[in-house]
């Protein structure tokens, strides 16, 4: 288990929309053995609370910021601007989205001196992963919890395999 | 003339590699007689300076702020969350850039509630006649220069069309 | 409150089709306390009727124009041509949309000359808070009653945050 | 060769800068024996000349018009939406265009009741054979002449196929 | 009344599930009294009999021919290669359709000497349409009819206008 | 070496100019010991000789056919809809394309029951390795031909790697 | 039928939600009288199994290899990167897909050296057919299951055209 | 400086051509003080050699990898696959690739389990960055070195902001 009792993984989101997505970061990360925060902060709504969110991260114990977005998706990378810590940006889907394009591509594409590790479209649970996985690049016991997990990943692939393998089509 | 003492509109741009294509604000904005104030601020390198120009820019007398900005385009949506003046974004095609899509989708799709009023890619000049008509609709004089400039776009039009008609194909 | 007597903001859209996203710049401009007209205008089915209506707009006291429309959306820009007020554009996805795209694109990239202050794909409601913007350029009480509005953005986000650092994930 | 003696096509475009795409239909249309007349119409900076080019052309005695335009390309729309006859839209790849696109989109998705016949992206040569297969629906003698066209274009590739075969790879 | 006793308009479409698309050019042809024949053509599955339809089509005495397709859509292209008759294309969405991107470009990007007449994505009514306007450069009658359908565009648009301004909003 | 006395596999492209393209499928073709033949074959241009192409071509004793074309291409599958042969097609980046997306996607996206086999954008060295691929099926000797091709390809990666990794950064 | 008692033709997926899809590749294997074998096969949840799976495969006697897979679909890819056996992609539109391009560049785009032959999006009956197409290269009673299976899809067109030529509309 | 006498980080790319790209990470890394070890691993090329690297990674002593691909790129998503180490993947842009967006997809879009942190495209010194700003989490010395870059970036704007307030427009 990882043995910080402070967070060690700060979860913000812009939206409480956008919580049914960002709650797979959630579960994974608890799974894990991660410490975590959850919070809302929005870069357009509370700039502030944004700026004094990404200031203090460090000085508070966090190692790792999780931020989803959608649309024109800012939160990932003021953050990233503001904090030295690594910042993983996940897109958000949200309804005015234009098939996600936008948020993929307002998180992604950083300019050089401010990067954002961005996953896919939706892929809160594998920003929790990633966060874990950065986390584990010090921690042994995280890392074997994360080899677990790829563990059954593969375990019930293989399953399934032998499940269609003896399906009469 | 515009009246202003102080510069009504101000015009930012993320890196000094945007001035070529933000020069066309500031030559149409000069031309039709409105002060205008130039700097670089960007939102991920210096974002505590783009925190500071958006709070004080109502206070220091302007009235309409030009951000330019490529990539991941963060510039004109941040300043328009601090700000309540209204921004104006022209999204650079910056030479990392996905053909520009970066650029506009992440100053064109902002969340409800934080407007920012989006040009066509590089169309800086655009930008600055959008800031002159902003002023315009409390500055006579100014419409009137506007009228005149539109009307100096039709006779050019005009003239082109009649050496065009005169051409032999 | 405005203090214009006669409608400060005209609201325009192509079809009564693109009425229930443009009720959104409705609503946000009255509760500003703007006074607004609302009519349909179409570019390519009463071509006559959007000239008059671009062309007699300033005279009859209109500062700001926003005009919603899909597909090929031609009316933001024509009303542009036509008049010297600032036009904003709403891409509204119509059915027969490409995914919003083709609105974006023919309401954004005007050429240099036209500007059309374009915003997030059906974003009718903050083509209703730029055009507040706009008028609080020349309007003191306007520009009070959009800081209060961003106060409220920002109190329900700090609200939704408390509730949601309480939740038990 | 065409009888009509009033030029057959109207060639219009938005800017000189047009030109050099927009002279394959010109010559196409010379070579097919058909009567044409060319300007420059600009929706955007000369939309009253627009308006009276498209309200006089059937009574002028033209047939057909030939639109190119480039970005946010509402020439070939507008010119539709005003005439009767068939407007033929030729999508030009200006230089602020994205990659094309937004040429494409505003000029090919039209709503119902204003169709544009749109060709491909700077296809002004194959706008001139529209034009000319539309005209031949009347005239014997201009099919005749397309039909030559057609087997040209066929005899070349045969020749070419000829030559290719004769390689040695 | 369009005077040929032979249909004018061949509407042909790859599939029959294209019908509930391509059923709206029927309409408005019908409506505008324009002679008609309707058949399923693929260029896909029946190369031989498309081939047959295009090469008959104007001895027939076809004068224009709709072609819808989807997806890898060939059937307007191909039969445009093989008659000299205006062939106008309907980029119809068909449910493999990447969202219509497919279908619009493989019918719209035609090489030089071939084009098609293309119309935006499923708009078949605007095929019916453009396939009158072009009969009507020979048909006075016809070109009465489709200025009447103008106006009633029109009268429809003025008459939503006159609703929508009486609305209390 | 292939034994066949006859050709094996087809190499056709729509016009000369995808010459330079197609020659990597050539190139590789020889180097593999495939028997070739190349012409010029036009789906729009030459309809018929397209047609009699894919007609003969299994009779003639062609095993597979390659098919490169830009723009809207639709050579690849109308050769596939009229021979049962297996039909590789190249998109091919023509000068008018945009992009490459039109080839792609008039290429790639077949309707069920013609399947086209597509590689990447101008990837004429794939179609050729797949061409032989496909004939290895029954051709052990070819077989060990790509075998041995593929122990090259990791054989110069792992010379260039070592170089690399010698290197002084 | 085709001779060969071990499975001629291999069929895998990333995973068993991608199965609704494939089962068309299999039933129409089925019906061609080609033998199969039906796995699943995660390049990223297993990558020992696909490696093992591709290294077998020409051993165990399999001809071709039919790979799905969505999002970042790197299975057809890596598969063909291991066995000298023509492999087919078909890109799967998978929920967190971005209207399927993810998997469409991901399978098509591949290096030269190392082709996969791509069929269209969610396209698994083709990618079945065209494995009997590889398969008939060298089984002509095979071809000849394929000539009906074209010969039924054309009386099938033929069919339906006559029964809409005979609608009244 | 970073204490570990084995390299920290891992650089790897699929082709020597990617190498002009890649330095800019190798560069940023040595700058500050992070052990790196460089070499070419293509996933297509050599699938066993990239098995290796990614198998023996951690037990090497590596933290991080640092993968660089274009076109249809399955190289960082594969080595993630394999090891727990967090995988950085930069998107090359390379000759082949349409306009990144396959490099971009493919790396990005990766499934629920194994996630690869996205850089933008060609970004390889965003992704030095992040792999210092990973071991940075448990390295207070690297911590304070990223934090002195990001005081030199502001200071450069700075520096340039008082430019070009002091250039004569």
């Amino acid at each position: 288990m990882h043995a910080n009792q402070f967070p060690a993984v700060g979860i913000i989101m812009g939206s409480k929309s956008d919580l049914p997505v960002m709650e797979d970061a959630i579960r994974i990360l608890k799974e894990l053995g991660v410490s975590i925060e959850v919070s809302i902060v929005s870069a357009h709504r509370t700039p502030e609370r944004m700026f004094e969110y990404a200031k203090s991260a460090a000085a508070r114990g966090l190692k790792v910021i999780i931020a989803g977005a959608g649309g024109a998706a800012h939160l990932p990378g003021m953050v990233a601007s503001i904090t030295h810590l690594p910042v993983i940006g996940v897109p958000v889907k949200s309804s005015n989205s234009i098939d996600g394009w936008d948020s993929i591509l307002s998180i992604l594409q950083m300019p050089n001196g401010i990067p954002v590790a961005t996953v896919a479209l939706n892929a809160a649970k594998n920003a929790g992963l990633l966060a874990a996985q950065i986390l584990a690049t010090a921690d042994e016991q995280l890392a074997q919890n994360i080899l677990n997990f790829k563990q059954e990943l593969k375990n019930k692939i293989e399953q399934t395999a032998e499940e269609v393998e003896k399906m009469d089509f």
